[in-house]
C-alpha cells in the first residue's frame, strides 16, 4: 500500500514532522501553489495558519484531501461553503493554547487593575506619583465563548477570586446563553471575548455593546479581530464609554503601522502573541503527529471541527 | 475618668476617626512637634507611616504613650532601643495589605513571563513583533518572608499553578529556613521579598544573592527598599545576571528623579503602590477604631509586633 500523501501548506519555521518520514509523502506547498496540488493530497496540514489560501483554493476540480487539520484553534480562515458541504474531516489544535491564553488574559486583568501601563509610563519620565488601584477579588468577569480557552481563562479568573460568568451560543448547566450577554456585560469589570469567529459572531462587539458597559470596565480580545468592530472600539475608549481595552488580535494582521489603534488611550496592541508560549511550534507539529498516527491506523481523530458551527463543540462531559 | 489621650502622628488625608469622638481626647501633630507631645500621650496612632519621627522623639524625657499602633505592615521606621525595651505594646496593620499586595505581585510575574513592558514599548514605536511568551504554570517561585503577606502571595501564585517555596525565618512544617534560601533560589524561576526589615535582613539582597539566581530568573521586592542592595541588583541587570526585577520600595523613599534605577533595563520601578487599593485610608483607620475599642475596653490587642524580632509572628495555627 502507498504511503498516504501529507500536503503541509507551509511557513517557515517548517514542523517538525521527522516521526512521519517513511509512513507519509509528505509534500510542501506555499499558498500559490496550493490550489493545483490539492487533488493529490489525503491529508493537508495548515501550518501557515494565518493563510487564507485554503478558503480561495478549494472550491475547484479534482478530488480534495479527506483529513485537513490546521494549526490553530479557529478554523474561520479555512470554512467555505464547499468544504463545509464536503465528506472532509477537519480538526484543530485544541489542547495547546488554552493554558497560554489564560494566563495572558489573567496578567491582563491584573496589569489593568494595577495600572501597570501607567506605572511604565511614569517610569520613563522618572516621575514618582503614588496611586490606589484596584482589588480583582470579588470583581466581576464576562467571559464570551464557552470552548476550552475561555473555559480556561474562567478557571484562572476564578481562582484569583473574580467571579466570572461564561457565555456560550446556548445555555446549559453552569453556561449563560447569548441571550443574557447584555445584561451581564452590564455589570461586568471586565468582557474578555475568547469566542470563535462565525457569522454568528462576526461584529457582534459594537458601539451598541460597549455602550452598554460601564464606564469602569476594560474590554479583551483573545478570540478574532474580526469579532470586534475596531473603530467603534476605539471610539468608545475615546469618549471613555470604557475605562480601557487590549486586543491581541485584528481584523488585518500584521497590523499595518499607520492604523490609529497603536495611539488610542487606554489600548493595549499586542501582535497576535497570547497563546504562544515557548516551544509552540512543537507542540502544534507533535500533536499532529500523534493524530496522524490515529487517523493511518484507522482510529477516530480527536477535535474534530462541527463545520457548520465553525468550531470544536465542547462536550459536557468536558466541562 | 477623662478621656484617653490620642495623639495622632497625622499626614495628609488625615484618619477619619468619627466614631472616637468623645471617647478620645484626639491630637494631632507632625514629626517636627512629635517629640514634646509624647509626654502627654495614652495612645500614639502613626498615621503618617512613612516617617522616622518616632524613632527619632522616643528617647528623651517624661512619659510615653502605653501602646503606638502603626498603619502599616512593617515597624521598621518606628523601632529604636528604647521602644524596644520599653513596656509599650506596638501593633500594626496586619490584615490591610495582603491581598492587594499577592495580586500586585501576581500581576508582575504575568507581566514579565507575558512580556507586557516590551509589549506597550513596541506599541509606541508601532511596531508589530510577535514574540514567543513563557507559561507560569510548573515555574518555580521562592518568596521570602513568611508573614500574612508571603503567605498570601504563596496562596495566589500555587492557584496559577506556580511551585512556590515559601521561606521563613526559622524552618517549619511547610516553611523553609533562611538556610534554604542559597539553595532554592539558586533553582528559582521568581524571587520575592516580602520580609520585614531587621538587623537579619537588611541588605540580604546583594551582588553575591543575585549571582546565584538563574539568568532567567526575575526578582521582586514588595517589603522595604533597605532589604535589597540597590547597586548591585542595578549592576546584575545591566550584567544579564538575571533577567529582570520590579522594585515598589527602595532605600529613600519618594525616589529621587536622578536616580540611575529609573532606566535600569528590565527593571520596572513603581512608587511604593503594591498595597494601596482604592478605600486602603479608610480600611486602616477602621481597623484603628476598631482596635481602640478593644484597647479601652481592657481587651488584649490584636497585630501585636514582637519588638525584638521586628515583626508580627503568625502563630502556626495561623498558616
Amino acid at each position: 500500500m502507498p504511503e498516504p500523501t501529507l500536503l503541509v501548506l507551509d511557513t517557515d519555521p517548517s514542523p517538525r514532522l521527522g516521526r512521519l518520514i517513511g509512513r507519509a509523502d509528505i509534500r510542501y506547498t506555499d499558498g500559490a501553489g496550493l490550489a493545483a496540488r490539492l487533488p493529490e493530497a489525503d491529508v493537508l496540514l495548515v501550518w501557515d495558519f494565518a493563510s487564507d489560501a485554503v478558503r480561495a483554493a478549494w472550491p475547484g476540480d479534482g478530488p480534495r484531501p479527506a483529513w485537513v487539520h490546521t494549526a490553530s484553534t479557529g478554523v474561520d480562515r479555512l470554512l467555505c461553503p464547499e468544504l463545509v458541504a464536503s465528506d472532509t474531516v477537519v480538526t484543530n489544535a485544541r489542547g495547546v493554547f488554552e493554558r497560554p491564553i489564560a494566563e495572558y488574559v489573567t496578567g491582563l486583568v491584573l496589569a489593568f487593575a494595577k495600572d501597570l501601563p501607567r506605572t511604565l509610563d511614569l517610569q520613563r519620565q522618572r516621575v514618582w506619583r503614588h496611586r490606589e488601584t484596584a482589588t480583582v477579588a470579588g470583581s466581576r468577569a464576562v467571559v464570551v465563548g464557552a470552548g476550552p480557552i475561555g473555559r480556561e481563562i474562567t478557571r484562572l479568573l476564578t481562582a484569583l477570586g473574580i467571579q466570572v460568568a461564561l457565555v456560550g451560543r446556548r445555555a446549559r448547566r453552569t453556561i449563560h446563553g447569548a441571550a443574557d450577554l447584555d445584561r451581564l456585560a452590564a455589570q461586568a469589570d471586565w468582557v474578555i471575548c475568547a469566542a470563535p469567529l462565525t457569522d454568528a459572531t462576526r461584529a457582534m462587539f459594537d458601539a451598541r455593546f460597549f455602550g452598554l458597559m460601564q464606564p469602569s470596565a476594560r474590554f479583551i480580545n483573545v478570540g478574532r479581530g474580526s469579532l470586534v468592530v475596531e473603530d467603534d472600539l476605539a471610539a468608545a475608549l475615546r469618549k471613555r464609554w470604557i475605562a480601557g481595552a487590549a486586543l491581541d488580535v485584528f481584523e488585518r494582521e500584521p497590523l499595518d503601522s499607520r492604523s490609529p489603534l497603536w495611539d488610542v488611550p487606554d489600548l493595549v496592541v499586542s501582535p497576535h502573541m497570547s497563546g504562544d508560549t515557548a516551544g509552540w511550534r512543537d507542540r502544534l507539529a507533535v500533536q499532529f503527529v500523534e493524530m496522524y498516527e490515529l487517523w493511518s491506523a484507522g482510529h477516530p481523530l480527536p477535535n474534530v471541527v462541527d463545520k457548520r458551527l465553525g468550531y470544536v463543540p465542547v462536550q459536557d462531559h468536558d466541562g
